[in-house]
């Protein structure tokens, strides 16, 4: 039942995320891709912070949903996110945050991925959020 | 059952909102507050594209996050968001989105709110996307 | 960009509860039912608890799940259940549940619907639960 | 940060799910146990298929909260659901279903737990359903 769909090529992904506006504003950077696998990082600063000083929720989305969609990516080609469930499970404090993503379930129309997001601080990992996603396949089908 | 606690003011919220770095480098502006409902607003820009040229889904998710955190804060004061989910069920393409919550459910440790994201263009609204989230108190209980 | 599918008559979606094997064990009931919108009551008895006797929280996805795809089911026709995510806000003690939906948004492939669970108990009405669900539509696109 | 609360032996959550009607009511089994996770059984029959013959969602439901609570019980006690997303991803055909839950993180108040669901027919297991759960801590804290 499943498509025979090739996943992006890490070359391609790296061009999608430099034309992806976001990301360059937030400044994520992919540092491991292999098919069924996606690691992003973002250096943390102040303007991705919220009042008490942690990392903002929203940027946390951004790596959990960005880590879902490049590892669905990486199976199956183009995709969009239909849908996620995001929780926070601590204060994300850090000098960068990683996001790292995998398959559950891959069918015709969508992957199903989870992923964890970590705060690094000197060099040691802590989880602070973990999601789980619906990614669609867009194309041929 | 339920505490008798206050909501912020939108004099708190505001000032809080302005010491969010992540809200000031969106550009986030709350546009209506009441007790058991917030609003806001951010104007579309390159920088907060994904690569098909609409809105990215993290910037939906920072809509929806603060419409259910800001809602749950104007009826309990200070909070934290646990966890949502996001149905994201249009492509987010417009002048600026619009987000805005409502509660669902009130008790002693959360608030269960629900917001929906619009995208407004030449005036005309349409969803884009819709959240479900626990918002977590913090204080005095 | 919306098909015109037609939804199912109460006829119909009351003969395929009638062949719902587990919408019989549970002793589920439609009792409103028109396009946009679904509700539908189970009343409660020892079978259908945990262990500190309230309904059981499996229970009240049923509803939340039923209530969300009969209210798809009443807009587009067949359907089957994709994703949902359920809030258990308060104990559910009554004499018996009722599941109400509504639509949020309808495109090609699926519908999005949001469902409340109340615990009735001597006429007065208690929400219990909420949820959001995706809905997919079966059949000719 | 974490409470030293002692998990739930096997033998006082098997008189727990004794006197659960609606654990006895689907004919739920414990079958594996230990500090960190849970695995439980369900034999399927008519009574708990949806219209197409397959298991009910909210059968599926089940196995994949009681799965995430009683995963969580294993390292901190008595608990209750607060919520729980939920995909399904294929039809639920075999001779029974499976649970099985394992900790993604554990606080202060509440425990996050995840679980597969799996149909089994004739020896072969194949994934139905994954979950994400938000379990509370109930009592001491």
């Amino acid at each position: 039942m499943e498509n025979k769909t090739t996943g992006l090529t890490r070359e391609v992904l790296e061009s999608v995320i430099e034309k992806t506006g976001y990301a360059q504003l937030v400044g994520a950077k992919l540092t491991n891709y292999e098919a069924g696998m996606a690691e992003l990082i973002v250096p943390l600063r102040a303007e991705l912070t919220q009042h008490h000083g942690f990392a903002h929720g929203a940027l946390v989305a951004f790596l959990a949903d960005s880590a879902c969609a490049w590892t669905a990516a990486s199976v199956v080609g183009d995709v969009v996110t239909s849908e996620y469930k995001l929780n926070l499970v601590a204060p994300a404090i850090g000098d960068h945050l990683i996001g790292r993503g995998s398959v559950v379930h891959t069918s015709r129309r969508q992957v199903i991925t989870q992923a964890n997001v970590y705060a690094s601080k000197d060099g040691a990992e802590k989880l602070v959020a973990t999601a789980l996603a619906t990614i669609a396949r867009i194309g041929p089908k």
